[in-house]
């Protein structure tokens, strides 16, 4: 299988998750506050790649696990990362006035508006998963590793060591735990949730930890390369802004020469960790490349 | 048993609460960001009276649940109360310099801080309960009550609701609307979490919910009445506020005469609805009195 057939993959997976996404938020009928619901859909539905959700399903399929609730699981983290987003954009955190080539989400619904969307879609993706139809003690698991990957030592603890580090000079290892809370912990949870929707052992979760691991650094220095190199069509945003907010990054601190290699690097690492599951790990090696190679 | 007792009672109760969040919130070993435990933990133990753990902690015990269970669930609504707090008074919301006698949140670790210490309590509260020692399904039932509560269609719902009303006439059925989700569907969240700590049966969950919805409002209204009449320094928070931010008031809208009834007549309600518990219901009973003639 070739790079092409990878891309019509994760296109078949995006638009599986979207029509799971469309059907959780299919909230208006009496909502309590329609321009709220207006804000939650209108950063959901901005044309994200959906690549959580995907690495959730991915990894759930590899392991013989319930699709149907993967998709569900999945939909969930989507929720969680729109919030991010959202919260990362506010004049008060990034500043930033574009997403995904659209204006941010407190630039269309102002300040407010956007915080409390953030807010209530992180809220809502709990309630998404208490109600999957898995056994129970299988959701408990998956909640618990969203809730810690999405927390305080995990993307929220890593947006505020980002928020710390800017205008300071840090070192490579300050970089990687920064990165490890803001982007790693969410991919980390991603593939263990997908892993929870089966019955994964030990040496399964142990590989996965790895893989996930290696994958969240590898999306991380690509994405800091992109800011650098990256085509502002393509990737929907300004580049350039990691300098402009005097942000430390891979190229930064390596040079964009050997940020590359480090990148490639890290996406071998993450290959080899998924040695335990053989042939069946097919998909998520692609994956990788795909995550190495992207342009947006 | 006299108002005296019940006091104490209180008393007693708010810091059991307080020793159960101080266990929970000892997070500061290995923490990724030091400065955001310091930020989530500033608001958390500014002096609350923590009133929706109790609740939760006298509903359970009254129907013969998991004390400790409750003392747990109870403490992570505490937190999503306290982080709905934190951003409620952010500069473009409420924009309150003082909660509690204290500096707000965001004027002591800056805006930024602020909203990812909400996040991160309110990301946390879910984390604690995915651990609690309770049936995986029960676990289940609770959690999908917070969520519901604390969500698009509970608080954060009624907090947008609040805050489009801002400069505008509504009527006395809009005020209750946003109440009902501002406040209201939290109160009921702890009041049904309670009962998912032991067995409840369909007439309990009915008439809980009943309690629920009354005492939200009684304790609302008493809330608008103190901004009216309170006492600064009792309050810990400027009184008129409410005024200034040209905020529907029951008092404005039904003058504070008509007001106090109003108030009256929901805790009698609130009363009424616990007959099915007969004489169990005692202290939720008092509970009632304390928060219609409590002074802060």
């Amino acid at each position: 299988m070739n790079q092409v057939n990878i891309k019509e993959i994760l296109t078949q997976y995006t638009s599986e998750v979207n029509s799971v996404l469309k059907e959780i938020m299919n909230i208006e009928k009496n909502a309590l506050a329609p321009g709220l619901v207006k804000a939650m859909k209108y950063s959901l539905f901005s044309g994200g790649k959906r690549l959580r959700p995907i690495l959730t399903l991915m990894v759930a399929e590899m392991l013989d696990g319930d699709r149907d609730s993967a998709l569900r699981v999945g939909a969930s983290i989507e929720l969680v990362h729109t919030y991010s987003l959202i919260h990362d954009d506010l004049p008060s955190m990034d500043d930033d006035d574009f997403r995904r080539g659209k204006p941010s989400n407190h630039k269309v619904f102002g300040t407010a508006t956007a915080i409390l969307a953030g807010d209530a879609l992180l809220t809502f993706a709990f309630n998404i998963l208490s109600k999957l139809n898995l056994p129970p003690d299988k959701v408990l698991k998956i909640i618990e590793v969203i809730s810690q990957g999405a927390g305080h030592n995990g993307m929220v603890g890593g947006q505020v060591l980002d928020l710390e580090a800017e205008d300071k000079e840090i070192s490579l290892e300050e970089l990687k735990k920064i990165h490890s809370g803001k982007t790693g912990a969410l991919f980390k949870s991603s593939i263990l949730a997908g892993a929870y929707c089966a019955n994964p052992d030990r040496t399964e979760l142990t590989a996965l930890e790895r893989y996930a691991r290696y994958l969240g650094l590898t999306f991380q220095i690509v994405d800091d390369i992109l800011d650098v190199t990256g085509n502002e069509e393509v990737l929907g945003k300004r580049v350039g802004r990691d300098d402009e907010l005097n942000k430390a990054t891979y190229p930064r601190l390596l040079g964009l020469k050997q940020a590359v290699k480090e990148a490639e690097f890290n996406a071998e690492k993450a290959r080899d960790s998924l040695g335990p599951f053989g042939e069946r790990a097919f998909l998520l090696k692609q994956l990788v490349d795909y995550i190495l190679v992207r342009q947006s």
